[in-house]
Formats: C-alpha cells, structure tokens, sequence
C-alpha cells in the first residue's frame, strides 16, 4: 500500500536493525484518515471471504480493526491482555510472549463472541515473530471458528512470523512488508504483483 | 444519543447496581458502525471548539476517539498504561486507580504528541468516578495544552465523576447518562435539550 510504505519511510524510525518505531501514527498517536485507508484496503483484500467477524488484540490492532470492520459491515472483538473483572464469562485463552516488552501475557476473549459459525479475519499492526498472531490462532481453534486469514500492517519479513503462518497454511495480506532495517533506513521487499 | 440508548438497553448487561457490562458493542466486542456514529456526534457536538488532537486511553476509548478524529480530521493519541520498551521519549505521566480492576495503573504519553499549542478534545468509553478523565486531564497540564473538553460515551451519572469534573471547569458532552441502575434495569437521565 504505497502511501502507507511513504508515511512509514516519513514518519518511522529505525532505532536498530529489528525495532521500527512508528508511533508517530500508528500505535501510540493515530492517524485516523490513514486507518480508513488501511481499513478499506483489507477489506477489498478480503472481500469475497466471507467474513463475519474481526479478532484483533489490544491495543494497537483495534483501529485498523475497526476501520476494516466498519466496511466490511462485520463486529470486531479485541483480545485483552489481561483479565477484567467484568469479564465473568468463559474465555478462550493463550499465551503470548513479546519480545519487545519482554514478557508473556495471557490473551483472551469472551466465548460468547465467536463461535463455530464465525469465519474470522485476524488483524494486527505488527508481524514480527507471529507470537500474537499464533495466541489469536490458537484462540480460534478453541472456539472452533473458519480462519479467513490474516491481515497485518507492517510486517517485518526479515523476522520468521510471515514465514511460519504461511507454512501453516494460512493466508497473510500484509500491506507494507520490510525486507530489512539498516542504518537508519527501512528497504521494502518488492511489490508482489 | 438515541441509538446508543437503545443499544444499551438492548445489549447491555446491568451486574449490580453499579455495573453495567457492555462488552457486547463497545469494550470487548466493537460495533464499528455504532462506533462511527458516536464519532459524528463527538465531532458536531465539539465543531467549533478548534480540537487539533484528541487524546484517550487504551483500549476501549481509541475506537470512539478514532472515530472522531477521522470526522474532526486530526490526530488521535492514546495513553498507554504501562511503558513499552520502544517508547524511548520523555514522557507525561500520571496515577489512575481502577475501581473495576482493583487496580492503580501509570498512564503515559510521548512528550512529541501533545504540545502546548494543542487545543485537545478528550475521549473515554465510561465515565464513574473519573479517575481516568482526571488523569488526562493531568497529563494535558503537563503539556501546557488547552483542554477543550470531554466526550464520554456512557455516563454513569449517580457515581462522581461527571459531577466533579464539570465542577472543576470542563464542559463534558456524554451521549447517554444513566440515572440509575437497579434490579436488571437502565435508567436514563432525563435528555437535556
């Protein structure tokens, strides 16, 4: 997605050869107009999939999520990481590790969300190793649900995440993939066509 | 907020006098395009107030907020409630207790993304107590920023918060504003016209 690849190479910052920090408009300040694009891009991706519900995971997944959702005329349901007292109901849980915040958090939902009828996009913001999406995955096992496929933001491509969930067998639309991060500089893989 | 009313009366869950679960549409599973409609009504309700950025809290306040933005056009910026490794800034702080989650959380913002030549519209999914308004509020002094005011999706108008807020100064739009809630039931303040 071109303007998305011009804001990130803008806007990003390469503070090392794995961290790309983009909070300048994506996961701490957000740029809502970008989200709409992003939001439409996915669902154009993914429109003939039928799709009847989103799975993302708090919280930077939730405005792309939404956006794609809002088109796809679908509810969205964000994963918490974790549990709130006002969640009495059964839940459907996983562990995730972050690398960048290095710990492990429970993820879950609420069973009453998503169930077996459901055929689910997953959307997150980052594709790195593929631990949340893999948490998301596992999540969606349990509640029996169709995986649709997988909608990311940026993945970062030089890391094993896009690789292993393609292995899997699943479908993975990312919309600005990086080949690599060096000197300061973000290189994009090329265009598949 | 017409639709919003019926929305809660219809999917809402009343827990206890106190507890309203609305996990159905607004904080765990998201109905995008009740989402954009809360947007267009925080946008005409705050047109002429010269918003250049809103400011919430993660996570059930950025689809309402981005929402907003999108109609507002400006930038949406989330505090986090715990700090990320890759948020390497200085940062504006404050303490907020959790009633819910019998919890005090540190929220933060990156100093880069609300100045003092910010005119901030704040955004949250509930307002009780307002302890989470109130450390917004705090965050936004620190940045010398002009607070334009606060929009809240649901009001729980028999708890404090809204009271003390608007006492301190702030002009606070809610969308519904419950009176009370008792034996399963909502009741909505009278609409003020």
């Amino acid at each position: 997605m071109e303007r998305l690849k011009q804001i990130i190479l803008a806007k990003g910052k390469v503070l090392s050869n794995t961290v790309l920090k983009v909070d300048a408009f994506l996961n701490h300040q957000i740029d809502p107009s970008l989200m709409e694009e992003i939001g439409k891009e996915f669902a154009d991706r993914f429109a003939d999939a039928g799709i009847t519900k989103i799975l993302t995971l708090e919280s930077s997944g939730i405005a792309p999520a939404v956006m794609a959702g809002l088109v796809l005329k679908v509810p969205v349901v964000f994963a918490r990481k974790r549990k709130s007292l006002t969640l009495t109901e059964h839940l459907y849980s996983a562990q995730v590790h972050s690398f960048t915040k290095q710990e492990t958090n429970e993820i879950s939902i609420s069973q009453s969300f998503i169930t077996q009828d459901d055929t689910v996009l997953i959307i997150d913001d980052f594709l790195a190793n593929g631990q949340a999406v893999f948490g998301l995955i596992d999540i969606l096992k349990q509640a029996k649900a169709t995986i649709a496929g997988i909608g990311i933001v940026i993945e970062k491509s030089f890391q094993d995440g896009g690789k292993s969930i393609r292995n899997a067998g699943y479908r993975v639309e990312s919309l600005a993939r990086i080949a690599h991060l060096s000197d300061g500089n973000v290189t994009f893989l090329e265009e598949e066509n």
